[in-house]
């Protein structure tokens, strides 16, 4: 999809992969697996949890075993708890992966080597612990110099709410109205999809501006990046990702991903989700100091939630009130089209 | 003089110094020698420096033997050039310094054992070299919980203009008012000088505000935290670590570090610096997310390179035209003071 930047220069990710849900109760928290689905699913054969999982992907549930004799490859950890640590009631399930001949993929925090037990069965089986969360080790201070080419970032209210989708969706729509686009990966979904990117939120502070710069080089005046956003700006916990990322990327275009259903953070309490109109104006505020030029390309609001009906009426009035286009990728359509054309306008 | 929250648990650093100044040719990039001689003058025996150097800090200049025989136990390296990296010609000082019975002390990124010079020499000498900006292992994620205590939190219009030495002073002035205060040390200097703190720069983006948390713990309703600022949530390169301090910190009261003859980012070229309106208005902004009492206390001018009456003239003019105290805290007096009142007001 786009040219590895890159988090492990060389590798290939072993596909096809089975996917581990581990215990998770919200699907939120499963966004690498539910985006692997999505976009890269002829390369998941199938998925695994342990018990008092209720998320699913909609792929049959397969045994280590019985997904090796499909054709998998590797398990690749498909969930991203609060800290990215690796479930105690996890390991199991993973050792007997290792033990059926697959691979461990995993995009968390802590690194697979670091529990004993995998440690210990990887060499048992000869098998590979692949943490796809390191970033390059040589990433320059940022310049803040500005870069030829195009860039759109993706941004949004809170995490986990589209911002990954969004800039896959408008990637491709970018390619299919014959742009010349790249899609430049932030996180582990994105970069086991891509091939490529770079783990901004794995990135030490000092460098986090200078790893966005790294992630879109120089390019030509026509040319496409399409960033996958991390965080947010107003998020408690994680705008330092998010803001070393925008001034580092130093947009032309963002788009607000937002979640019209929630109105707190996730896994937070006490901390009302910011309104779309306070994210675009810090946005420009923010961003306007890398990029003067940076302005709101429109809004995706993911309304999966949501009746087709009630879906078109929430975008429309929000199209009325903020005077931008609003879309859902998922849903596409004209509203999307919109979307896509006010981007690239 | 702050309990160690803390780098490199139980560490003792051997003093006395001996300060390593380079090839620096800019006072900005030696804050680190200068706030040693500042804050802990009584530890420091002399300075050493490497052919094309200007930059002094008044102490006499030694070789790594005379400093020995005049008692000094370390050599710490007083400059930061972008990227903090070990310049090449710093190599040969700093392996006689071994061989004179110095152990190294480094804030900067690059690592003194990675450079094969310098781990062949301590193996060969018995010295020991030491790297204090290594953050803690263990950081949670950032929860924004209101923590009990009050916190001060330096900010700046861009770095090294005074937010450690500000932080510093205004944690002896509530001292010496009878307050319950503590030096909460962010940067290699500021542990230098506490004996502890975390390197703020140092910490992966994810967890930075989680680190702010941890570096200002939950304290009694009458206690303060004076915490050092860490660059500028303007800066191109820096704004992510400045924005996890200052989320994490949640400060009630924050300082505006400034420098009035400095027009342009330091490094950087083509960055206006911000006024100081602008960064008292996003400071608000920004920090008003996890305490939304948060209020400027003030303003510390750095007039460093103005004559007496010059400074008293440009202070009084900013505190009209801000209404707001206005004081260098190297110059101490009346401004100073009433800088430290409006704070703990």
């Amino acid at each position: 999809m786009s040219a590895p930047v890159v988090a492990d220069d060389g590798l290939t990710l072993p596909q096809p992969y089975l996917l581990f849900l581990g215990d998770t109760t919200e699907a939120g928290f499963a966004k690498t697996a539910l985006g692997l689905v999505d976009w890269a699913g002829d390369r998941c054969v199938g998925e695994l949890a342990v018990d008092g999982c209720t998320v699913t992907t909609g792929l049959p549930l397969m045994s280590p075993a019985e997904a090796r004799a499909a054709g998998a490859r590797s398990l690749v950890i498909g969930v991203a708890n609060q800290g990215g640590v690796i479930g105690d009631r996890w390991i199991a399930p993973l050792v007997e992966a290792m033990e059926a001949g697959l691979d461990l993929i995993s995009g968390l925090h802590q690194r697979l080597g670091s529990v004993p037990a995998l440690a210990d069965a990887a060499r048992r089986t000869g098998r590979r612990l692949i943490d796809i969360r390191t970033p390059p080790s040589a990433i320059p201070i940022a310049t803040g110099r500005k870069r030829g080419g195009k860039r759109l970032l993706t941004v949004g209210t809170d995490c986990a709410l589209g911002k990954k989708y969004t800039a896959l969706a408008l990637h491709r729509a970018f390619v299919a109205r014959g742009a010349d686009a790249d899609f430049r990966a932030t996180g582990q979904t994105g970069i086991m999809i891509a091939g490529g990117g770079i783990p901004m939120d794995a990135v030490v502070s000092d460098f986090e501006a200078g790893a966005a710069e790294m992630l879109s080089p120089d390019a030509a005046p026509g040319h496409w990046d399409v960033i996958e956003g991390q965080g947010s700006i107003y998020h408690p916990a994680y705008a330092a990702v998010s803001l070393g990322l925008l001034h580092g990327s130093q947009p032309d275009v963002f788009v607000v991903c937002h979640d019209p259903g929630r109105t707190m953070v996730l896994g937070l309490s006490g901390y009302a989700l910011p309104s779309v109109e306070d994210v675009i104006d810090l946005t420009i505020r923010l961003g306007g100091r890398t990029n003067p030029a940076i302005r709101c390309g429109g809004v995706s609001f993911n309304t999966g939630r949501y009746a087709e009906d009630e879906a078109e009426a929430l975008m429309a009035a929000e199209r009325d009130r903020l005077g931008l286009p609003v879309a859902d990728p998922i849903r596409g359509g004209a509203a999307f089209d919109a979307l896509v054309a006010n981007c690239l306008a």
